[in-house]
């Protein structure tokens, strides 16, 4: 049986004393952001995702979604849990006061998205989805939009989805087919097919509130063109059907508890939400948290892998240790005693513990950069957001699919077998690295979009700070083994960053080429940025001294591994970045 | 729906123009072993892999196989397929004369499981086990076993198993329970449970020839003490039905069409299979062939992701090209224009090819050490297979998880969807880096086993021809860009193999910490010296003059490729490798 306990020890040392999540205290409405009653929050989630989903996430993967005459059933026990999550407020803690939501930072509900995905991937795209319909309205729907709407998704009675792909067009929205129609009221016509909308259609809400583009009669060609409408599968004002059905669900590798439609528009009846033509842009503002939203949903899985392989590496006797007996007594040692076993446990915890921190000071400072009082604070938050969340969706995502499969690894032939648990984390892992962006998109995002933008001030808010630390703690006896090797990748980043911006400039296949190797470097470099300030807080507790030194010495020996074993990857990726487009652009199609 | 052809123009440039597998011609009994009869064999394979096997790969996982009342039924079309195999004398390639078999060359053979993989990886689990019974009874059997199963084993008509693994002991063969007990004729009665038995029951053959390992009565503890029994289903002297049983069919996560059983053994008639106590060494006598038939599951999977990756790029609109529209007429490009798919094709491409020059030339040696007149030709190619078997097996199951990732990851969203055939691959590759040794007992094998074996003999049969290599075409003005990089990374080789030799002579955990990153710095090692190999081969036929000009100028770029960005992994594992065993060894079990 698969285990899962919250690492809430290790989310409120990041909180309290890696990050200062209290600094999210100065802004106004979040005085209580963190302390006493974000832990109890925590705590009670902790609960929930460890009692309520994870019990039903095997059994979810077993039974899967069925469809049977336009009714998509869900897994057993999903209702309940449903039932039990919106009860206790879950789908509102971020959520507009003012429409019955608790008001908390986006980074309580970061810390709840890694917890739920840990406990039950599946189960928590319902909700996550919700999220999404929730924010466009929030911020581009009408009052009467959001008077009708948010109250009844921040309860969870209704939840929601984003109706953007369809066959022809995923990554490239321009394409899109799908038409609005006027009514000649203010309501319109929509018809068209989306496909690999999750939770298009389920059994868990009384009512489901799509987001759909499409395109107005005339609209300009391209993604220029593209208009959002809120389409709800019962019209709030009677309850009765709208056109809009689910005509399959997807047969996929993995998150089988969680539905995938395709769903057919056939003159549903919607309303704009936003500008005409600006449904792209309504989109790309809550991308980032989206993708934040995904980057959590990597580290989540990867979690619960680790967890899942290291009682295994601690139960399982197998052998004895390379340099004699443990455990004479038993038949075996437990397998955890071999070096290569602990290579792999201590890649996924330096890949979890780094990535947590990682992960939440990006959500950190998406709260601040939407609530913060002072604009330039604003600002700078956003733009470091900017930054860093294609580098966390992408790097995140896939390692949450690594981990998964060292998890299954160490469980040797078991981890193979489907009662064991964690072969469904990496098909479950496995979705993540494609939605939301490819994190090949999510690469050239970050070389196209964010590297340039502003002549490199994105890319100043993180090299600055980086910079200056590895300055300010050079003569740090106590960090030095790490500032040594963390200035080194640290220049090799700069080195490679100069390269792509000369060359990009002119041949654009050369961002291309290099991207998705620099985004892993980056993310290595962050990586390494988060362990040192890690060791630094933890150094701070044995000094003051601490009841914990177990705790806080393995931080110390695993940011040892961290940049022994897994920073230098990134010099492989700095070669082929530095290897240029030449050696894949010169293949004709007909030589693949 | 998914393609497959055989890459037989690629298969046949390797045999004929890098390996000069027409040497073996020269081993009596070979004399045929290249040239026109096996070509016109290839061919023959080809078309059954791609006409018969591959049109049940995609409905085979989606029935699986159904045990009811011990009765295992294979999914629709395969008892068929089987049929056909059978009948056209597959399972007796390389089998002995004497009993039936065609008497060809193991890299026939070797040759054939990777198309057979590529097609339908599920189904040639089936022949494959029989191979491994075949193979244990050739060897160890008594003359009256020899006539009793194989002809029926190279006939098909009869199957094999391998029964190795408990419940309690995988890799630890030593724990092992089962027990044979002496009926006081030449017979013994076998009691015990099996688990993950391949092929243990299933209807496809007429009878299933177990072979089984057990204690016998007063054995000693320990690997020392197990015997090996042939054990068949249906007793030959009465075809009457023995105590072995399939007591469930397990629920993987794939090759699924393969029946992976429990198989229960109360009192079954089984006979000595070769000296008492000495089964594990009758194993191991089996092991370089059978961890080089995984090494090709391994590429067979990777090379129809591969192709089925290329497919789609080629195929798929979406987009333009960063530098501008390639064709303005279609409503976007094929995706196969951007630089980051093109990096995916080429890793799979270059992995595919490099590891197919690497493995058959392993297999090629297979067949020297077996058959060669001089017993020095002989000793030579057993070293150099013994120390690259392990580097095959587990770099090249490695891959072919990771290739078949990356087919998905350009398929984007329709790759996470079980209609488009990829995601099955990936569920089918994961298997390879697990069983048969998992990849991490592969590179213990390498640094415990073979690394310092004969005073560093084995090591010798392949640093020296990679040394005079280097060597002799320094001042080769053609393969001078390849010489370089191959020349550094080999000299970083040969710096890890001196630190691991002399660490791991002192602390066993130093070797076993360096083992899983030096068996992958080995591997990239060994495919650039394949890869500068296929260079020259393919710069002698555009030199000579050819009218395939495009298949030999596309190896000399994807080498380009290899070498700038593949090869460079290896520095990261040199470092990973150098950093030593304590950043492992430090952590306390309750620190992780």
């Amino acid at each position: 049986m698969p285990v899962y306990n919250a690492p809430l020890e290790d989310i409120k040392f990041v909180l309290n004393d890696v990050l200062d999540a209290s600094s999210l205290t100065k802004i106004e409405g979040y005085e209580e952001a963190t302390g006493d009653l974000v832990e109890q929050i925590l705590e009670e989630g902790a609960k929930l995702c460890e009692n309520v989903l994870f019990p039903i996430n095997q059994s979810g993967d077993e039974e899967g979604c069925t469809l049977k005459d336009g009714v998509v059933t869900t897994p057993k026990g999903f209702k309940e849990a449903y039932k039990e999550f919106t009860e206790g407020g879950w789908c509102g803690v971020s959520g507009d006061p003012e429409y019955g939501g608790m008001g908390l930072p986006m980074l309580v509900n970061t810390v709840m998205q890694e917890m739920i995905c840990s406990a039950n991937f599946s189960f928590g795209m319902y909700p996550g989805l919700s999220q999404g319909a929730y924010e466009a309205l929030h911020h581009y729907g009408t009052d009467e939009q959001k008077q009708t709407y948010l109250p009844k998704l921040i309860t969870g009675e209704w939840s929601g989805t984003m109706c953007l792909t369809e066959a022809h067009c995923g990554t490239d929205l321009g394409l899109m087919r799908t038409k609005a129609e006027p009514n000649g009221d203010d309501s319109f016509n929509i018809t068209g097919s989306k496909i690999f909308i999750s939770a298009g259609e389920h059994d868990l809400a009384e009512n489901i509130i799509h987001l759909v583009l499409a395109r107005l009669p005339g609209a300009p060609e391209g993604v220029k063109g593209i208009s959002l409408f809120v389409v709800p599968k019962f019209l709030p004002e009677d309850m009765s059907r709208n056109g809009i059905e689910c005509g399959s669900i997807e047969h996929k590798m993995g998150i089988k508890a969680s539905s995938t439609c395709v769903m057919n528009l056939e003159e549903a009846k919607g309303w704009l939400v936003g500008a005409p033509h600006k449904g792209l842009k309504a989109m790309f503002t809550m991308m980032n948290a989206a993708r934040l939203g995904v980057a959590m949903q990597g580290l989540g899985i990867a979690e619960v892998a680790y967890q899942n392989g290291l009682a295994y590496a601690k139960d399982r006797l197998q052998m004895r240790a390379l340099d004699g007996a443990k455990f004479p007594d038993k038949p075996a040692d437990p397998i955890i005693v071999h070096p290569d076993v602990r290579r792999m446990l201590l890649t996924s915890k330096a890949f979890c513990e780094g990535s947590r921190a990682l992960s939440y000071w990006v959500g950190m400072n998406l709260d601040i950069s939407l609530k913060h009082a002072d604009p330039d604070e604003r600002q700078a938050a956003d733009d470091l957001v900017a930054l860093l969340t294609p580098i966390v969706k992408a790097y995140q995502t896939d390692m949450g699919f690594e981990i998964s499969s060292l998890a299954m690894q160490i469980h040797g032939g078991h981890g193979y077998i489907w009662e064991y648990g964690v072969e469904q984390y990496a098909r479950d892992a496995r979705i993540a690295m494609i939605y939301e962006g490819t994190n090949g998109i999510q690469a050239l995002d970050l070389v196209g979009r964010k590297m340039g933008a502003h002549m490199g001030r994105y890319l100043r808010r993180f090299f600055h700070p980086v910079s200056e630390y590895i300055e300010a703690n050079q003569a740090n006896e106590k960090l030095q083994e790490f500032v040594f090797p963390l200035a080194k990748s640290f220049a090799k980043l700069q080195q490679s960053t100069a390269i792509i911006a000369q060359k990009g400039l002119k041949d654009p296949n050369e961002a291309g080429a290099a991207s998705v190797d620099y985004l892993r470097q980056f993310a290595l470099v962050a990586m390494g940025y988060m362990w040192i300030q890690m060791v630094e807080a933890a150094q701070k507790k044995l000094d003051e001294g601490t009841d914990n030194k177990k705790f806080y010495e393995s931080k110390i020996k695993t940011a040892r591994f961290f940049f022994a074993r897994m920073l230098p990857e990134g010099d492989w990726h700095f070669k082929a970045v530095m290897s240029g487009a030449d050696n894949l652009m010169d293949m004709t199609e007909d030589e693949f």
